[in-house]
């Protein structure tokens, strides 16, 4: 399994993968799930994935190849292969990542499917280029794909529900980018909890609206102190204002 | 869908479920999931549903109708048919209500296969018997079953991952009973506003210790003022809880 959180603020965006890949609870690496093609002062792309390993990773070596993109090109239309590092518009490289996403289900679907494994993979890809707007998208299986708005600021994929709640509760498109990584490595913290598939170390970046260049990136480990004493804290922190919440009137019997 | 959680006390028992069946989402109803047997001063015994309605209302009937158990007679053996109010134990009560699950599975599970639909049920039973130990259990569409501990001292069938992290911070065994309706409560909470179908109205069902009597029983509605009081003050608490933890050290170039 994997959880990934895509967050697109007002501020800027903040990507959350973790890192474990299994095959089974008995067959569990390290991989790493998300990757960041920055060019500083012209653009910045983050790609995210979930699912089939094999799909995924073929569809990240598709794109650092090149995709010929017949009706997509940018570029004067002289047909030659795109790349994250050269499509002209967030649009156009969204397009560019659900095209090597078809290229996969072309190479591998068939044989996935007469061995009845799924050819399953989805992906949140966000970033800025040029003047152009910072945008956020969610691409399927099938290569289709939605943007995030400010109704929904947030996308997530893989084992989505442990840390959804306080993502409902608490994400809007105006919090500063600084809560919003909290935001995030709390969400990943209830996840990480639940499902063993889901696990240490994290990838994070950080992304400030305008900038063209990356503002963080990190690699968390289960080592990392501040990461602990977040987890910890916030643990102690859902207890407090558990006890602090007024009894039902209707068992005062009890 | 459904959700159903079960905890288990030193102090008692705390049981609650939603009420919300659906076959699409534009198909939803309301269905009572828990079932209480009471004989004030003999047994409480209480048990809730998760899966195929049609199911679990089957299991309902048989076990209010009467099951031959053989091997699992208490009443000395005339092959008098065993109902939960005659169960001489809670673990001949949970054999029992395996006994009905494998009974529908007789009567439907063919059928339902041979149209592609899964006979998929899960229940928690929990209660006593006279001076015998307070017990709960989980039992599955095979009927088999296992029991909650000390350790893990709560069940929850049905969808139960929205609602998971705050039980895995905060219960224990050892809570006392206004909390763990509280803790269930918001539970409940965090899986009703991101899972549709999960819905209000609530059955609780509170049972102290030793009792042998109801403690609380209450039909929670939509328009239940603690309720939604409640919930207001969970999510404020949650975002409170959240602006009050540290910012990362290695986040101070944003």
């Amino acid at each position: 399994m994997t959880y990934c959180i895509g967050l697109c603020l007002d501020e800027g965006l903040v990507m959350l993968a973790d890192t474990r890949t299994n095959a089974g609870v008995d067959n569990i690496s390290t991989f790493r799930k998300m990757t960041v093609w920055e060019k500083p002062g012209e653009r910045v792309i983050a790609l995210m994935s979930a699912g089939n390993l094999a799909v995924s990773q073929g569809v990240v070596n598709l794109l650092n190849e090149g995709i010929e993109m017949a009706e997509a090109e940018g570029d004067g239309g002289h047909g030659r292969p795109l790349t994250l590092m050269t499509v002209p518009s967030m649009f156009q490289a969204t397009r560019l990542v659900g095209q090597a996403v078809r290229q996969m289900w072309e190479a591998d679907g068939a044989a996935l499917e007469a061995r009845d494994e799924s050819f399953n993979v989805s992906l949140i890809l966000a970033g800025q280029i040029g003047n152009r707007r910072m945008r956020m998208f969610q691409i399927y299986a099938a290569g289709n794909f939605i943007e995030a708005t400010t109704d929904t600021p947030y996308f997530q994929i893989g084992e989505h529900k442990y840390g959804k709640p306080i993502l409902d509760r608490a994400v809007s498109h105006d919090i500063d980018l600084t809560g919003a990584v909290k935001l995030s490595l709390v969400s990943m913290d209830s996840t990480t909890r639940s499902n063993l598939s889901v696990g240490m170390p994290l990838d994070l970046m950080v992304y400030r609206k305008d900038t063209l260049r990356v503002a963080a990136r990190r690699r968390i480990g289960a080592d990392d102190l501040y990461y602990i004493d977040l987890a910890q804290r916030w643990s102690v922190a859902l207890k407090k204002a558990f006890v602090a919440l007024p009894d039902p009137p209707w068992l005062h019997e009890l």
